[in-house]
């Protein structure tokens, strides 16, 4: 099993797109330029933007570390220990930010840990989910390759924006519509390969098994947005806080399911090295990202966010990994900066 | 050489947008509902529709045409004899088409053949740019294989749309490009195999020359609109009759050229069997198609009829010859519907 599974509970996927529509927001409104906007929504801008860069940069690095990881040889660690440092240290860098914030303002209503069994029951879900589906991930590789895999996994942007409306109930215009689709047709052209193809053998039950998964992923993303916007004046790294613990819970019993053996006989640490520890880092920090994304943007600029970062990913690896770019990778990255255009342009219309 | 040099001639690309635009345009645009359209905008739409399906099925059934005729073997007869009688049969149906006419409604201002000069002056020029154009066609092979030259021939859907806004200073609304860069990158997508990639190898004139083709092509088509549209209440059958009389005219220099000995040695008709004299015909009616989109749609529609034409083709060759669909095919068929789909939508904003 590849470190693939820490990505898949980080981010599936949206950020130039919110710079874009911002500027545009406020450019074309007819109702105010960038000097009339009140400072607190250019605050709010502000922050929208930064969350939304930093995640398209660390997903995209941290696709880069995965190539490079692969080419320094196989995995020896076991992953479900990775995924279980990863939520342990997003847990300590929230505690580590709240400390700091009780030190300058004190601790309020909004920042003080202690919570009450209503805010918190909701907490353990999207942790679940996410077990459940790298559960799963075990057996789907039973019905489709690694490569064919990667291609299923772009259904994750459908699921993503239908749950998205449905759960949370926000609309996307018709223009906004058309444009996630063609996200998703985008970002799966721009993956094409010789061997692509062989998706389309896929059997019944591989495709339900690709669409159930596509749902829960989509499914816990909205889940997480939907908790975390529910008491918007709440302090964000307490949200955090409570979803990493039960991040680390639920990853705790991954590990006695899948590596308990390997653990006891190998040691807990077997087979690290340093670009484990960078990669680590990297998807605590953009996990840390993706939440910032849900809480001042929405899960449609975390799908737009982590797809431009795809691209950029494959730019990248040319440069440090002399990788050819395909044709079909043009075709796609072409597809989805109209997507991206699209979807700030459907925005103004409605 | 191969048949599609006239292929080329003939179309590159719009009708299916068309229909929904129109069902749209009728149905969103809060002035009128169906029953309130006037009847004569009613027969406009209709003749519109009736050309723009007209011409879908006759560019898909020429390409299956040519599909079937490559498995049979090899072509024997010239490529410039199969033109020149193109040319000629299209003169002699609107010829046929103009006596029923006169039969009808009497020699009038509009329908009768005789022309002036001020009038007659331009129509040699879009003969004259296509045979420049089929005349490279043998040069550019030099530089890309003909797989590659497929490729790039999508380009033609750019520069049509370019010179129909500089040409015809007709305006398409934001959406509208997006989507006609979408309609470039879906057909090159739907045509992506495993060779495709050569085409980036493409040296600078290689790509000069395709470039160079393209806006050929495209000035051919936007001139021929920009002719037939000057005077609209001249009968299309007249001037589809100067405009073929001078592809004739060309298509002979054409022969002189190219094909002047094996002319001579062999006969005009050498290697000419069924399939041949059935391409002919579809190759003078989808002609005839093009002509009559000009007069009543545009180059646009023109070049979305071709594009749906491209995928209807082969929709239909999996049925016909067994052939298999790419995930390519897919993909790029979903971001071509999408161009429709945006093609419509954008219009409506405006």
């Amino acid at each position: 099993m590849e470190y693939r599974k820490i990505k898949d509970e980080d981010n599936d996927g949206g950020t130039v797109s919110n710079d874009i529509e911002n500027l545009r927001g406020i450019g074309f409104s007819g109702v105010a330029s960038v000097s009339n906007v009140p400072p607190r929504e250019q605050a709010k801008w502000k922050r929208k933007t930064v969350v939304t860069v930093a995640l398209t940069f660390l997903t995209s690095s941290q696709a880069i570390l995965i190539v490079w990881s692969k080419r320094a040889g196989k995995y020896e660690y076991s992953v479900t220990t990775a995924n279980f440092l990863v939520e342990t240290l997003k847990c300590a860098l929230s505690l580590a930010a709240l400390a700091r914030i009780w030190k300058s303002e004190g601790v309020t209503e909004d920042n003080r840990l202690s919570t009450t069994l209503d805010e918190v029951i909701v907490y353990p879900i999207p942790a679940l989910l996410y077990l459940v589906k790298n559960l799963l991930q075990y057996y789907i590789f039973a019905y489709v390759d690694a490569p064919g895999y990667q291609i299923l996994k772009n259904l994750n942007i459908i699921s993503t924006g239908v749950l998205y409306r449905i759960i949370l109930k926000k609309k996307l215009s018709d223009i906004q519509w058309a444009a996630f689709i063609l996200l998703c047709a985008g970002c799966t052209t721009a993956q094409l390969n010789s061997r692509s193809d062989h998706v389309l053998q896929t059997s019944l039950p591989g495709w339900i098994m690709a669409i159930v998964m596509a749902l829960l992923s989509g499914f816990a993303g909205v889940y997480t947005e939907a908790i975390i916007k529910k008491r918007p004046s709440r302090n964000i790294n307490v949200q955090n806080f409570w979803l990493y613990i039960f991040g680390m819970a639920f990853n705790a019993i991954a590990i006695l399911i899948q590596d308990f053996d390997a653990v006891m006989n190998k040691g807990f640490f077997h087979g690290y090295s340093i670009i484990t520890t960078l990669m680590i880092l990297n998807h605590a920090l953009s996990g840390i990202a993706v939440s910032m994304v849900m809480k001042f943007a929405d899960n449609i600029v975390k799908v737009y966010s982590t797809s431009v970062a795809m691209l950029l990913t494959a730019v990248v690896s040319v440069l440090l990994f002399g990788f050819n770019l395909t044709l079909a990778f043009f075709l796609g990255a072409t597809v989805v900066s109209v997507s991206v255009y699209l979807h700030s342009a459907g925005k103004l219309q409605r």
